[in-house]
């Protein structure tokens, strides 16, 4: 299959440090080319791939210092659209432009979306443009969408096997991995640790926006049961992860997805996780962590976690949370939009549009030379 | 001329509160409408006007605390997009997303840039969108654009004669109008008054990412010359600026424009500026105020600006600033622009297009029908 993957130019592909949205564009596409595809990587061109890489921007936007992407990404969509014969599918992972520019060839398109999706201000184009075909990475992002958008699938994120690779014997701490934000709740993995009397560590970077929030948590750290690592690379995530007796996720946000929880399982390490968002489709409750609602239910798990298999927990993550089970559930959804497309229907849209007209009008006076 | 306006979603046309950008779109569109034009306003619902409104948002973003504002301009775009055919000109008075979503008919389109555009995230649309033509504010501003895009004019804004009506006795204070930022400089106005021994009357909201540098300027307000008189509405403003003896506007940016000179002018206060940005534009240096470059000059000019005659600062203003010279300037360059069009010239683009071949194909097919 030809298939155009369109990253976000925030970060490369895969990025030098942050970005979760471009590191699952990387694995897709890799594995992607890796199963024989034809595929052509639309991002910064600071990235690094197998597939064909059309660089839309010499270096990722953030290390660039540019702070409103949209100039760059309309840019980057106009090249795309140039070269839209070329590919059967267009895959795109960024929120919005794509909608408008492409609704007249919406059949070979499909959007992805990384993000929260409860809030007001992407709304307008969900509602207008419904045609889009969309993908959610749980089936709760979906909730606070508008009922009749055009939803294709819902993918779960994969990654490779080898990146956070299982390790049998685990450890003795608890692990809490992400920013110090209040979203993520480490106020409540500090709470849990002390009540259950087990080491935490915590590994988090502390973004400018939540400094204020840091300094009510600072005092939080200073208990000999918790230890505050800081910032941790990638390479070094897998050990902290993989070196735990679980990992602690007891955010109070409808996470879309949540990544933290597939290294973790990837490694073996169970997950102990609150019911929001995407948690209760990813953990499986008993088998690869436990989904819990309360502290008291959270220091429970805590002190019977060790009843879970870890080979269990990896074998959780090889069913469902692989690069190549992701691919799969991609190659499912572009063949179910082609073969959508390859069935004439008749053409609905919202509004009088006009690429789309223009478009047919000259589908119809190329075919009848 | 059957004119389309497409104004920001930001604030309501006109404004409620602030809103430069909307409050010219609002004059411009009035005064259209009284000269004859068939008008239509795309802009938010709770806009008022003579011209045919389509609303394209129930209440203005900022009063509906939504911050992102590209799905709602996305969506109202397309609404423009899908009656293009109703009108001769489309002026957008929104800053990207028309670039690429109108390029094919960029021979009625023109765009004026109401912003600064003095840094990079706005670049690749400019470099890459050339044919779209665009109206400046001032020269000044085109300065950090790329050599070869198409300007198709500077028309400098213009207001009402009514707005600010004529004040011929003015008063004895300086007046400071404005936000409290590091870029309007209110410490040199203060530094200015005290050293010239005329008191100095300040203006001005403070915003939230400002606070900061508030808490610099505070000390220097306590001064017996220095009056903070906080944020003043739009009725009051006129006032303040016919009553003082002259406008203070010691910028320190690259201002694209500056309304509240013209507003002074408006009532015949003669304006003491840096030169910087438009000011040379706007400012007939001996004339409606002095244009200066130091705080000694500043100084000097404010000793002597009231050999300044009120009635000719309310005579530059009437020559070059009413709203009726602004929409003479408009009108110019929609008659510019359509002259251009109908003047068949070879179909130069910058790469292959998607729009702009579809419809010259679709209007082949018409022609022959």
């Amino acid at each position: 299959m030809r298939i155009a993957q369109v990253a976000p130019l925030a970060e490369a592909v895969p990025p030098k440090l942050y970005g979760g949205t471009e590191r699952v564009v990387s694995w897709l596409t890799e594995e992607l080319v890796a199963q024989g595809h034809e595929v052509t990587l639309f991002a910064s061109g600071d990235s690094v791939t197998s597939a064909h890489l059309v660089p839309c921007n010499p270096c990722s936007l953030r290390l660039s210092g540019i702070r409103d992407h949209t100039a760059s990404h309309l840019v980057m969509l106009d090249k795309v659209r140039a070269r839209a014969d070329a590919f059967d599918v267009i895959h795109f992972h960024v929120d919005l432009l794509q909608h408008v520019l492409f609704r007249d060839i919406a059949h070979k398109c499909l959007t992805t979306l990384h993000g929260r999706l409860d809030w007001p201000d992407f709304m307008p184009v969900f509602r207008t443009f419904r045609e889009m075909p969309l993908v959610s990475i749980s089936n709760s992002q979906r909730l606070p969408m508008p009922p009749d958008v055009s939803w294709l699938a819902t993918v779960h994120h994969g990654l490779p096997s080898t990146v956070c690779p299982f390790d049998a014997r685990g450890g003795d701490y608890l692990a809490f991995l992400g920013r110090i934000s209040p979203e993520k709740r480490p106020d409540r993995a500090i709470e849990i640790a002390k009540r259950a009397g087990v080491p935490l560590k915590i590994a988090a970077k502390v973004d400018k926006a939540d400094q204020e929030y840091f300094e009510v948590i600072r005092p939080l750290l200073d208990h000999p049961l918790v230890e505050f690592v800081g910032e941790i690379d990638e390479s070094a995530k897998c050990d902290f992860l993989g070196h735990a007796r679980a990992l602690l996720f007891p955010i109070n946000w409808p996470e879309p997805f949540g990544l933290v929880m597939i290294e973790a399982m990837s490694a073996g390490t169970p997950v102990i996780a609150w019911r929001n968002g995407s948690v209760p489709e990813v953990i499986a409750d008993g088998v690869s962590g436990r989904v819990v609602e309360s502290v008291d239910e959270a220091v429970a798990a805590v002190e019977t976690v060790d009843a879970i298999n870890r080979s269990a927990v990896r074998a959780h993550f090889e069913q469902h949370f692989t690069v190549c089970r992701m691919v799969a559930g991609y190659l499912a959804a572009y063949k179910l939009l082609l073969n959508r497309s390859a069935t004439p229907s008749p053409v609905k849209l919202t509004s009088p549009t006009y690429p789309a007209n223009a478009l047919s009008r000259s589908a119809e006076l190329r075919g009848r030379r």
